[in-house]
C-alpha cells in the first residue's frame, strides 16, 4: 500500500495519512482541518517563514523524507529562538511531483514530527498545504510566543556586550563538505557531522534562556558567522571584535574531518551556515546562560567585524545566487 | 535599472526593494527584518496557508506579477474571512527563478500591497522569504484575529438553518473558461470574468458579519460549491437542499459569456473553483447580512447534497491530480 502515489491516492487521502502522523499542538484551540487553525496567544504572537527547494538547499539522494522534515523544522524553529520566543505552532506548505510516493510523505511527516517533540515539546503542525509541481519545494512559517518577554532584536547590541553562541559553528558546513567530497569512507567515518547537516539541532530552549538572562540583540546562525554577526553590527550601529582563541574549541570539533578532507577549518567556523546555533550580546556583568560560550566583544564605531584586531570580511550564503 | 534580474542584484537587494513598496500592517509591533515579526494579538490568532504554483494554478502568460501578488493574497484572506476572523498579517515565500527581472517583482509586490488595502484595510505583510528555484511557487501564510469571537467552523451546521452564499459563484471558472479558448473576441468582450479569475475579490469582511450574525458554519468556495458544500455535510453531520431557483441569479450573471463559449453556466455555479465567494449556515430566524443570499437548508440525514430534491455529486477540484 506505501507504494501509492499521491496522484493514486488524491489529495484529500494524501493529506489525511500524513496529517494522522502528526503530534497535535498543546497550543492549538482549533488544529488541522478547517479553513484556519486557532492558536493560543498572550497579547503578541512571533512569526517567521522559510523555504528550502530541491537543488539548492538539499539533494534527495542525501537526504531522507524523514531529514527534510526535521531540517525544515529545525531552521524554523531557530527563527523564533532567536527573538527569544517559545515556538508553539507550525504550518507547512509542501509541493512534491505527483508521482511521489505516499511512503516519502510519511517519513516527512515523521520528520516534521520528531524535530518538533524533540527540539519544541508542546509545539505541533497546525495545518499546511500540499499540492503538486516539478521541483519540491518545503515552505514552514513558524510561530511562537513571548510569554510577557520583550523581543530580542538585532538593534539592541550596546558597546561593552559579550557576543557569545550557544550551539555549533562550521558543523552543517563540514557535513556538506564531507558529501560534496563523494568519499564513501569519510562521509561513513564522520557520519556525526554529516547527520548535522542533514538534521541540524539548534539550540531552541537556548533562546529564551538567553531573554531572561537579559540578551541585548540575537540572531540565528543560518547565513554564516561573519555574515550573520555583520547584520547585527549594522542594526546596531557597533564594531565586533571576536577572539581566535575562543573560536579554537568550535575548530578543534571539526579537525579531524578537516584533515580527511586536507582543508583548514576555521573558514568553516567564520563562515559557514546552516549551524542554526543561537549568536547574542549580553551586558559585560550578565550571568550567561551555560549553553552560551563568549567568543567577543561589542564595541563602539563604524559597523565592522574584527578577528584579533584585524578587518573580518563578512561573507556568506545569498539565497538567490546561491554564492 | 528595471531590467536587472534578481541573480545581479541579489537577495538582500532584491529584498530591500520589495519590502519598501510594501505598507505595513498596523498590527505589527516588530515588522520586516529580524529573524521573526511580532504581530499584536487577542487571547488567539488565527492562521492559514495556500501555495500557488506555476502551470497548475496561473500562467504567466495569463497573469501579470501584480495579478499574481493580488490573487496570493485575496485567496489566503478568504480562509481567515470563513473563520469570521479580521486578517491581520501575511507572510509571503516566493520562490523565482534567478533571471526573473526587478521590476516583476516590484509589480508582484504592488500586487501584495493592494490586494491588502482593498480587501483587508490594515492588514500586510510582514515577512517573507525569496529564493530561486525553476519553478514560480508562491506560498502565503496569513493571520487574522477572532476579536474576541467564537471561530465559526465547518462543523457547526444544525438542520434547519439556512444556507447562504456572499460573493460570486461561478464567475472565477467562466474567466478560465475564456482564457482557455484562446478567443481574443471573447476574451476583451468579457473581461471583468476574465479580471475575476486573475484578481478574484472575495468578501473578506462579510466574514466577520456573518459571524456576528450568527453563523454557526462556514468555509470560503475554493474548489467549488458542491465539493465545499460536501465538507460542512460531512463535518456538521447533515444534508444540505439546495434550490436551483436560488442559483439563477447566479447562473444569469453568466449567461452571456456562456452563450459566447456555447456552454451552460450552471456547472460554473455547482462546481467551479476560486470564486473564494463564503458560505455559511444561518438559524433560521436570523437576519442575514446583506452581502448574503439564501441558496438552500440544511437537512438532518447522512452528509449528502441534493439540488431541488435530486442528489447532486459533489465534485471540485484536488490539487494534486489536478482534475
Amino acid at each position: 500500500m506505501n507504494d501509492q502515489t499521491l496522484e493514486q491516492l488524491g489529495e484529500i487521502e494524501s493529506l489525511r495519512r500524513t496529517v494522522a502522523r502528526l503530534t497535535p499542538s498543546v497550543h492549538a484551540l482549533v488544529g488541522s482541518g478547517d479553513d484556519a487553525a486557532v492558536i493560543v496567544a498572550d497579547q503578541s504572537f512571533v512569526v517567521s517563514t522559510d523555504t528550502l527547494i530541491e537543488n539548492h538547499d538539499f539533494r534527495l539522494d542525501w537526504s531522507s523524507s524523514f531529514d527534510l522534515g526535521y531540517k525544515a523544522v529545525a531552521t524554523n524553529l531557530a527563527d523564533i529562538a532567536a527573538m527569544g520566543a517559545k515556538p508553539t505552532a507550525l504550518v507547512v506548505a509542501l509541493v512534491v511531483p505527483k508521482t511521489t510516493k505516499i511512503s516519502w510523505l510519511e517519513g516527512f511527516a515523521d520528520g516534521l514530527d520528531a524535530s518538533c517533540k524533540s527540539l519544541a515539546p508542546g509545539a505541533g503542525v497546525v495545518g499546511g498545504d500540499l499540492a503538486s509541481g516539478e521541483q519540491l519545494v518545503v515552505s514552514v512559517t513558524v510561530h511562537g510566543s513571548m510569554e510577557g518577554r520583550t523581543p530580542v532584536l538585532r538593534s539592541g547590541a550596546q558597546a561593552g556586550d559579550i557576543v557569545a553562541v550557544a550551539g555549533t559553528l562550521g558543523k552543517s558546513s563540514c557535513g556538506l563538505a564531507l558529501l560534496q567530497s563523494e568519499n564513501k569512507d569519510l562521509i561513513n567515518s564522520y557520519d556525526d557531522w554529516v547527520s548535522y547537516h542533514l538534521r541540524p539541532e539548534p539550540p531552541i530552549q537556548q533562546g529564551v534562556e538567553a531573554s531572561i538572562a537579559g540578551a541585548t540583540s540575537m540572531l540565528d546562525l543560518s547565513d554564516g558567522l561573519s555574515v550573520d554577526l555583520m547584520r547585527i553590527c549594522k542594526a546596531s550601529n557597533v564594531a565586533i571584535e571576536l577572539s581566535s582563541k575562543e573560536l579554537q574549541g568550535f575548530e578543534a570539533m571539526l579537525e579531524l574531518p578537516a584533515l580527511g578532507l586536507g582543508v583548514d577549518p576555521k573558514n568553516w567556523v567564520l563562515h559557514g551556515g546552516e549551524d542554526h546555533a543561537l549568536v547574542a550580546t549580553f551586558p559585560s556583568n550578565a550571568v550567561l546562560p551555560k549553553a552560551f560560550k563568549a567568543i567577543g566583544v561589542v564595541t563602539s564605531g563604524e559597523p565592522e567585524l574584527y578577528l584579533d584586531g584585524v578587518p573580518l570580511e563578512a561573507k556568506g550564503w545569498d539565497s538567490i545566487t546561491g554564492k
